[in-house]
């Protein structure tokens, strides 16, 4: 059988799966991938949607445009369900498909802990939808707030609570400290939107626990000079939809929570032969293959690699670098030739927390403010696929910070639906 | 009591709504302006949303941000239930709101004559959210056609059908044709997309009816050279999942059918002392008050308004015009001045069919293909509120008109919810 007829399945569409195909554009093989969303989402800045910085256009492409001239690879819309190892099949909602070799690189979704009645009160972050739902509930909080006449019932929906002080959890916290602070002072007629609280509450006893000290010690003095309240060694205990209670009994009476502290990774992994960590991760042999299926190889966030005593981070330069390897693997796998050890290349971390505020941290460098910040702007310009979304985020980020306001302030979708339903003020 | 102490309710934030709040901007007056949604849209533009071609964000602002600098004015998120004409209330979602004088401008929506069971097969194109649903139903019509194996099943998903050929059936008929036809060409394995098929289906003997004889068969001859297929004379009878029924019998297969056909006036009509019209609009007097309630004042598409023998037709300019006229007699009346009577001027129509294509009718003259294009593009820039708006939207033009790509295909919403929950293809 000529490599020709040879079928490499990639599943996911993402940074992995996506860097992945585009590694195979040559090869003399059949690619193709499916994803059950017809986009490749810049998740890095998804957190941007979610404030009303920029649309979701901007940060997705479809998959099928970015791939259009790889005349090798076939892109599928469909929801996998399944593998059939054992078969080499992947089994999905429109019918089982046969391949040589797998990259599975499905990613990972955030996690309640075992809570998953709270994901109703405080919504994570993982997707478009998720981005403009909670864009949707920000705005929509401070209009119940023009209407609503009682103090205490007022301040709790301008209380914004951010659960979880990773990278996503600061920049959310940031960008909404500056829409209260800066983009809606203007606006309203009834309070004072400067009278609003943001609330970033963490676990553990720093904010950006995989970075530096020095750099945990900066970020929480740009986000307490924004005017977030930052809260270390902060257990959640409980959500609900009026509110947060801590471990220690704390009530935090707040009608919109968001959420961005667990992370798990794709349940498609159960499917695989396979151990898997505490967060769902699959443990791949040194190529990222499974032992006990050579023809499977998981990549990015779903996969549990150990370098150096430590688990590779999940983040899209890991994801990027793995994707491509798995590539270079599986071709190498349809084609007889061995495959060959994959190594993560540490390129240094970015995180951004408001307008010329951030904290980095490249090779032994540490940077803070404004030159950190500079940094994040051109790498996440310069990684943003396609050359009209580059050209729309400058404007975009441009205008923003000329204006200090928001271009995309839209309630739509169920919050709005609620609305027409119900009425404001009512959540259920 | 002082002028200051009076109260003028503006219920709708569109064109006639917004336009009337504007006018009133150094008014010695306390203005109310409430809608159910968050955003003023500028709905000629709405089909682009639809067709991928623009960003819901770039013809939607906050009616608040538009208002922020006018001190008389209070905006309100709030579904209008009613209207008290006795005790002089606004019945709210939020409770009452008492007036000196109201203005009504509620417009109208889609009207299925009666047959409201089609409306989830043929969705209508009035909010922003119905954009995004059909632009995802559209894209995901591809999609599926790239996973069915069976040539008759595939045909269906490649037909779509817009009922109704007045200028928004024209414009969304015209940008189908560009996304099968140019845009989509490169991106499919298993079919050409120029095998699809889009059909604009007219209740009457020919396409855009308001317009000229000679601007018609203009329109239908850009048309056909777009490759659409206009069928005049053609009554649906039935609509389902998987198809159009017309009153002569013959069935066409179509999973994908747009609604462009019946207007009816906001029911909230139905609350105020005053006759309607079939088509629900509100009948006014000369001043645009009703002559029960003088102190009511229905603008807009809501209206019911004839002069020189006919009535004002539903177009954006006879909603602005109306909307400061009654702002203009609001005051007065509040002011205890005499109110003056309404006179609509014409300005002209335009309609725009593709890249290039359009037709116009100012004054006595005709335009058709390029020339009334450009005259329909610096209209509706010009038209647009916003200086961020009027750049981001000349850039999506200017790009999708040297690519012939449409940047924002995105399968977002309920569409992508039903490929994560059933897998693709079933659509209930």
């Amino acid at each position: 059988m000529a490599a020709g007829d040879k079928n490499i399945v990639i599943v996911g569409g993402g940074f992995a799966g996506l860097n992945a195909a585009q590694e195979l554009r040559r090869a003399p093989v059949n690619v193709t991938l499916v994803d059950r969303s017809n986009h490749h989402l810049f998740q890095p800045l998804l957190y941007q949607v979610a404030s009303a910085a920029l649309n979701p256009s901007d940060i997705a492409v479809p998959i099928r445009r970015v791939l259009r001239r790889q005349a090798n690879t076939t892109v599928l819309l469909a929801d996998v369900r399944g593998v059939d190892a054992e078969r080499r099949e992947v089994r999905t909602s429109e019918g089982p498909i046969a391949y040589d070799a797998l990259i599975v690189a499905c990613g990972a979704t955030h996690s309640y802990f075992g809570n998953d009645q709270w994901a109703a009160h405080a919504p994570g972050l993982k997707s478009l939808d998720d981005a403009t739902d909670i864009r949707s509930r920000v705005l929509f909080a401070f209009e119940e707030a023009e209407r609503e006449a009682e103090d205490e019932a007022r301040g709790a929906w301008l209380t914004f609570v951010v659960v979880g002080a990773g990278p996503t959890g600061v920049e959310l916290a940031g960008a909404l400290a500056e829409i209260a602070f800066r983009v809606l002072v203007h606006d309203f007629r009834r309070f004072d939107p400067r009278s609003a609280r943001v609330l970033l509450l963490e676990g553990s006893d720093r904010v950006l626990p995989p970075y530096s000290a020095a750099s945990s010690t900066s970020a929480r003095e740009q986000l307490e000079a924004l005017g977030v309240e930052v809260r270390v060694g902060a257990m959640v205990a409980d959500v609900d939809e009026h509110g947060v209670t801590l471990a220690d009994g704390e009530r935090i009476p707040a009608r919109t929570v968001l959420w961005a502290a667990g992370v798990q990774a794709s349940s498609l992994g159960s499917s695989l032969p396979a151990e898997r960590d505490r967060a769902g991760r699959v443990r791949v042999a040194d190529d990222l293959s499974l032992t006990a299926a050579p023809e499977i190889f998981v990549v990015g966030d779903m996969c549990r690699f150990d370098q150096d005593g430590a688990a590779v981070p999940g983040v899209a330069p890991a994801a990027i670098q793995s994707g491509r390897h798995a590539a270079r693997n599986a071709l190498r796998r349809v084609q007889g030739q061995p495959t060959l050890p994959f190594r993560y290349v540490d390129k240094g971390s970015l995180a951004t927390i408001g307008r010329a505020r951030a904290v980095a941290e490249v090779g032994g460098m540490r940077l803070s403010g404004l030159i950190a910040w500079i940094a994040w702007l051109a790498i996440h310009i310069f990684f943003l696929i396609g050359f009209r979304n580059r050209v729309l985020v400058i404007f975009e980020w441009a205008w923003a910070y000329v204006t200090q306001q928001r271009g995309i302030r839209l309630i739509t979708g169920d919050v709005a639906a609620r609305v027409r339903r119900h009425g404001v003020g009512r959540r259920d």
